[in-house]
């Protein structure tokens, strides 16, 4: 199975350049599971809620989905696009996994971080896990990562590979995303966008890149440059998060003991 | 606060030769909390459960339980140290935190590794934690690390501190405890030990050392060799991991959503 990211420079307010960017580069790619970044099609820096109500879309009958399900069924692949979704007055910061048949679900992040809490709704669908045949995909949304729980739910619920859109702006997360894949035996791809962000009266954003795909050995198979358009595509084994015994006495997941855990 | 470890290198079954070494080196430190590897006084490769029931003591009634208390009386400070605590025909692999007034609390592994389920009985003291006046100390032992779920627990019942014996074997773990810190904002004490060992008939297993102190930024404030005998001791305010807040919009435990998370 091919997976892959696409990391680039997402130019706030957009769209129509940013979906362009996105339908030329991937044009000719061939891979099945595909990952772009968090917000990839308005930008990331919002300065009030007015702002995300108007760049928000529905989802699918937003412009943006229309183009990924033109994109997705063109490629015969599987993409994982972030999206502010608009769902009447409300906005949540989403992701959407779109086959070449069509839309098959939507996760609306749960743990929003600093201002996106001004801006958007607390996710209300909790961590989603689909079978798209090759492998079970689960979502989480940037700084999602930053909660164990995120990950773990989403292996619980069987998980094989954790589809990760992200607009990274701290150090972290590429190496913690190898602690997840460790502690959860899974794989992740990470999409983290590039470039920076200044919105009128708002601090300067710089984006990490640092995209990668690291595997349930915690091994990282590629990992983007801080600063460079890159759209990278691996080979994996899905089955290799299916194989949950860690040494020859201990399960993984079996091994788990919630009576002695808080929750 | 002074927080600080000694990694060094146990001799196999000489349990009063591990013992001075510690008696030893430890008698002039300066320190608040001391933590020492896992099994610090055994060594780690039982190769039956006769051996690690022969080789178990009572806590607080052993031979090294006495040292110990010996140790932090003579320094006034706090040593939590790994050994096998045997009550009655069971073994448990535990911790002890002992004060310069007497035992405070033992912890029995809840993840046993590997060869480990063969020799002791599962943990069933769950996760502690135990205010020592200055800081709230939580205990975990080794492989408990790859469960997010162990120092999210500590966290969760108020540690400021993780006290972390261990026998460290793979790569991972030192890099992963600063994501533990930075998840749970605390501090964490990770004790390993060096050198290598080979019993009868098993293979050899060699030690990380890479003994650490980090704190709730993620910042690793001490980071041992991989394999020197090396006694550090850090001054850090343990006030630090009481302020949960990582932004002006985040605190990170009530901004926890369990409604989402499977346990």
């Amino acid at each position: 199975m091919r997976v892959g990211y696409f990391q680039f420079d997402p130019v706030f307010g957009e769209v129509k350049r940013n979906l362009d960017v996105v339908s030329e580069r991937l044009a000719h790619v061939e891979c099945d599971l595909l990952v772009l970044p968090e917000l990839f099609n308005t930008g990331y820096q919002f300065v009030s809620r007015e702002e995300a109500v108007s760049l928000g879309e529905d989802i699918p009958g937003g412009a943006t989905t229309a183009r990924l399900l033109e994109l997705a069924a063109a490629r015969r692949m599987h993409v994982v696009a972030g999206l502010a979704e608009r769902v009447g007055n409300a906005v949540y910061n989403s992701a959407a996994l779109i086959g070449p048949s069509g839309l098959i679900g939507v996760y609306r992040k749960t743990h929003l971080f600093a201002e996106e809490t001004l801006w958007f709704t607390p996710g209300d669908t909790g961590f989603p896990v689909y079978d798209i045949g090759p492998a079970r995909i689960g979502l989480m949304i940037c700084f999602d990562w930053f909660y164990p729980e995120s990950a773990r739910t989403l292996a619980l619920k069987g998980a094989d590979i954790i589809a990760h859109p992200s607009n990274l702006v701290l150090p972290h997360c590429p190496d913690a995303m190898v602690t997840r894949c460790l502690e959860n035996r899974v794989f992740a791809v990470t999409c983290n966008r590039i470039g920076s962000e200044e919105r009128a009266g708002k601090k300067r954003l710089t984006y990490i890149g640092n995209s990668e795909v690291v595997n349930p050995a915690g091994n990282i198979l590629r990992r983007a440059a801080g600063n460079q358009v890159d759209l990278s595509v691996v080979e994996i084994d899905p089955s290799e998060a299916r194989e949950k015994r860690i040494t020859p006495f201990n399960d993984l997941l079996a091994a788990r003991r919630p009576e002695h855990y808080s929750s």
